[in-house]
């Protein structure tokens, strides 16, 4: 089993490698070569580090001449970047994609690719569930890009030149660390830093709902991803995960419950016209039967969410 | 106001430029000038015609020089041969099509651009009648290319770069002339060949339902969809438009009424493999809501299609 992670410098890239290190098998089989590709070094012991730029020309041939079994695509610029710079987000998240697809089709290697898409590939208005049927109507750049990912994956796969699985990631949150350029970033500022003793900026009217898994789950989601039967999955590649959803006000809630009326008071409302532009037009709920039916397991409350980064961030 | 058409030298392109010759004003303007752009030469007295491959680059980029008002974009490859040939199909489909997109936004000149798209963005199974909110699954490379490009065209608009509305057009029948390599040729076969007195080959079952309309009808909802208010569309850019939903045997009842037995008894059933794998994923009714809201019409049986096509053959 030879497995390639590209984007795995990023956040979820890291627990990934991480949790495929610890477990040493993937679908059942021995790992025996575990390959990080970003265009910052990834490297880990452990495993093979390579740097470049998905998008340059030749880049992705070379990457796919190790022959990977399983691909989990995470490689991209964030929904804010891709929004603040217009050709960035297409070349990286556009052209990237097409070339690592077309560079395995070419290879003739027939991999099974997971691709991380996004809820962002939805846009207001929404019915108050939205949907396995839902048509997809981005309002970011970032969620078109994904949308043509998502495009790409499903046609190469009914061509048969990979397998491949698109899930759509709800926001990952309690996201560890500094803060990155993505418009949801607040969703775990909120959370993080009170508990950290920090105080947070909330951007955004607290009655704003979303729907947020954990970076553990995101991790559980991939690797069961990774292990679904092609043939049971039928056609429709891509597909809403599962996640809580909930207003902000309610996750603050459960930052009460959890931490507090001090860690609660570290949140300054400061609202901020560019992050509500992006969000007002964000998803809220979804109804995500298709992976439930597929078995993707996500928590069940927000409270259990906080619970994970607490666990985590301690280990 | 000057109008460019890509994709001229085709059926509706042609059918578009006699159309806009004759009215000789568009959108209650002069037309000041009327390009015509293909990859063979479309020329037509009282238009200009440009010769060219709008993937290679650069092409593009000298095309929208004669800043355009109005960009009718109907170039591409048919669904029978972005299957047979998948590079092809790709290349021109949607290199093609973001090399136009891409270098209107560079040129800064934001025309209307109306793009066709096709019911082929659909993708079996469907409801009985497809919603304006159904997602779309292609289950054909160009579906999946034209999805993508309706993809482009929401985001370039979104973003100012121009003011797009992309039209999802039903099957056109009857086609005249020769048949072309459309997996969807024989709708208009049946119809085409047995009305000249020559035999035709109906190649999926008579239960097959599928939507269609006329050519006439296809240029009035080019030019309809070239005066629509942009304010008035929303960011949803992308709409199927109306159509006559009926079986294949409907068809066949409409000929034997408006031609006789006869006419009916000239179509041949050879049942074909590769048309029927295509044709069977594709959709079958819609609601169509929201084109006919924003004004589009179309005819109301199959009687009025075959008939349209008798007056504009005879003309």
């Amino acid at each position: 089993m030879r497995i390639l992670i590209t984007g795995a410098a990023g956040m979820i890239g890291r627990k990934l490698t991480a949790q495929l290190l610890v477990d040493g098998h993937l679908n059942g089989k021995k790992i025996a070569e575990l390959h990080l590709h970003d265009i910052v070094d990834a490297a880990v012991v452990g495993a093979h580090s390579h740097v470049s730029d998905l998008a340059a020309a030749g880049s992705a041939a070379g990457l796919v001449h190790i022959k990977p079994d399983v691909i989990f695509y995470l490689a991209g610029v964030v929904s804010g970047e891709a929004e603040a710079n217009f050709e960035l987000g297409y070349r990286v998240n556009l052209d990237g994609t097409r070339q690592l697809f077309d560079a395995i089709r070419v290879a003739q290697i027939s991999p099974r690719v997971v691709f991380t898409s996004s809820i962002a590939v939805f846009g207001a208005p929404f019915p108050d569930v939205i949907p396995d049927e839902f048509h997809l109507t981005p309002l970011t750049s970032y969620g078109t890009q994904k949308m043509m990912g998502e495009a790409l994956l499903a046609d190469y796969t009914r061509r048969g030149f990979f397998d491949g699985v698109g899930i759509r990631l709800p926001t990952i949150c309690v996201r560890p660390g500094k803060p990155n350029k993505a418009a949801s970033g607040f969703f775990s500022g909120i959370i993080r830093e009170p508990l950290a003793g920090l105080p947070a900026i909330l951007p955004v009217p607290r009655d704003v709902v979303h729907t947020h898994a954990s970076p553990r789950s995101a991790v559980n989601f991939l690797i069961h991803a990774a292990g679904l039967d092609g043939n049971s999955i039928g056609p429709r590649r891509n597909f809403t995960l599962p996640g809580v959803g909930v207003s902000v006000q309610e996750q603050i809630d459960a930052l009460g419950r959890v931490a507090g009326a001090k860690a609660v008071g570290l949140i300054e409302e400061r609202p901020d016209a560019t992050i509500w532009a992006i969000v007002k037009n964000w998803p809220t709920r979804f109804n995500a039967k298709r992976a439930r039916d597929l078995g993707f397991v996500a928590e069940r409350n927000f409270d259990e969410i906080i619970q994970a980064h607490i666990e985590d961030s301690t280990k």
